[in-house]
């Protein structure tokens, strides 16, 4: 059994199209009724203001599976720690040993959960996107756009933060990461997302930030932000609206994500599944003005997938 | 964060009162409501015989958790390889950060599961009990004797399993072990549990061993064997027939242990917990010929109770 280190990790793993194109096999074999996913593990540590999840998958006939234990401890910012942490163990799936512990820290995370939006916006968004509006001014902010530039050729990104001083800092940021790109920051939701061609939310919203009527024509838009059963980012509206709503994981967006709206009842459209979009090899957005809606909740399939990936490289 | 290896751990912890303590201390707090436990991530991996199971609890207060991976891995014996493994990973439970990976290859488990056979004695079996039946002759037959010792001043056990070789295998290292201690080999359970003050079910079975026609007066028994949908151990009469019925936790005991005779209804005799039969200090034996009898499924209290236990050990 090996163990690595963030550092280590970080040198082989980038937001690459091959990153990318390992978890959308994952997506693609989840789609394909190919993996064992269970529901996911999570217990509270309330008086740490904490929480941990364990999210596993297996894709049948890969060599390995990976588990993963994600912390999440949101006093920590106060103590100078990072929030968000944790390890991902990877298994033989002929044996059940422990080939590897990717300490991580949550990089793989950060990476599969960006990776997921670039898929989404890949199979979903027009093919000539070019203006993405960001909803959050977080480190997934920064990645969702990194990841979206390997599938489309954006030029124009609009930010728009609860924290004002937040999204300036974002803006530099993306100015010096990605010369020539456009950043803009706004003051409200309404003209972030007026020109867009791509939505993304990415905040720890607990109420919806996101209306139907801030939705131009043929936009469209990935909410990664909620991934637990108190938060949530659009309202009912933006979901009502949409030609077409995906999920990551229909039981995980009726828990964890969107269509919590619908707690009681079915909700009143179709809901596909990611990972079937991709198996069909057909985009389900069949017009230019059409708005198509993706919601992530993140998946099991993607840390196998990712945390695979990773020790491969590892092991190259 | 640190990475400690099987034998460091088995250079400091060992089935010893001061483990036992840490155990029922996991127990007390468990049966006080001062424990969550989240149900158990179950995961299959068939074309390989395996599967893989995450325990975690945290006991409010406490500086530490642990998670608790372990695959079992059926086929692995014809590959030379042990078919249950796996690690505790300890986190701070203020911050959330990874204080260590504990990488047992199950030996833990083996300890903490032998551990609590010892205090359901404690609690259960009468004082003086010097006789134990022991069915099945693998580890656990071992080592909840030697746990069981602990508690109980046993000087004889009769043991039976299906393969009378392992059996008498079992009999020659037990005899090498405890020096003085009996040990004699039945051809059936019925004989081997005549004259048991204890008896213990350790093995994989997944149709009833045990029936209320084998149990003398005043016996207590641990089935400490079924840990999955699939497997059981205990004759429903055994059950009926028993004066106090105890728990690790009910519904554990429902879903992977013996309460799965009673699926789909209630079942006509009271279920007490064993945390909550510690933390009232009094034990629910109220005569010499009672019987009683306690089903064991593992629990993640445990796996946080001992994991401590061993961090606390090896950072000494």
């Amino acid at each position: 059994m090996e163990l690595y280190h963030r550092t280590q990790i970080q040198n082989v793993v980038e937001l690459d199209l091959a990153a990318l194109e390992a978890v959308e096999a994952g997506f693609r074999a989840l789609g394909e009724g190919q993996v064992v996913q269970p529901p996911i593990l999570s217990m509270a540590i309330e008086e740490a203001n904490g929480e941990v999840d364990v999210k596993t998958a297996h894709i049948r006939g890969n060599e390995r599976f990976a588990i993963k234990v994600s912390p999440g401890f949101f006093n920590n910012p106060s103590l100078g720690l990072p929030s968000l942490n944790g390890l991902m163990i990877v298994f033989s799936a002929r044996t059940g040993l422990v080939e590897a512990v990717l300490f991580d820290e949550g990089y793989l995370t950060d990476i599969r959960t960006a990776l997921a939006g670039a898929i989404a916006a890949k199979h979903l968004a027009r093919k000539d996107s070019r203006r993405a509006a960001v909803i959050g001014a977080g480190v997934q902010a920064e990645l969702q756009i990194a990841a979206l530039k390997l599938v489309r050729d954006i030029d124009t990104v609009d930010v728009w933060a609860r924290d004002t001083d937040r999204a300036e800092a974002y803006a530099v940021r993306m100015r010096e990461r990605f010369e020539g790109l456009c950043v803009n920051v706004h003051g409200d939701i309404e003209s972030a997302c007026r020109e867009a061609d791509v939505i993304i939310t990415t905040t720890p919203s607990k109420s919806p930030l996101l209306y139907a009527d801030h939705l131009p024509a043929g936009v469209h838009v990935t909410a990664m932000g909620s991934d637990s059963p108190e938060k949530r980012e659009l309202d009912a509206s933006v979901m009502t609206s949409a030609d077409v709503f995906v999920a990551d994981t229909r039981t995980q967006s009726e828990t964890n994500g969107e269509l919590k709206a619908w707690a009681d009842e079915i909700p009143p459209f179709e809901v596909v599944e990611l990972g079937k979009v991709i198996a069909s090899g057909q985009s389900p957005r069949i017009g230019r003005d059409q708005i198509t809606v993706c919601d992530l909740t993140g998946t099991g399939v993607q840390d196998t997938a990712i945390a695979g990936f990773a020790l491969k490289r590892l092991l190259a």
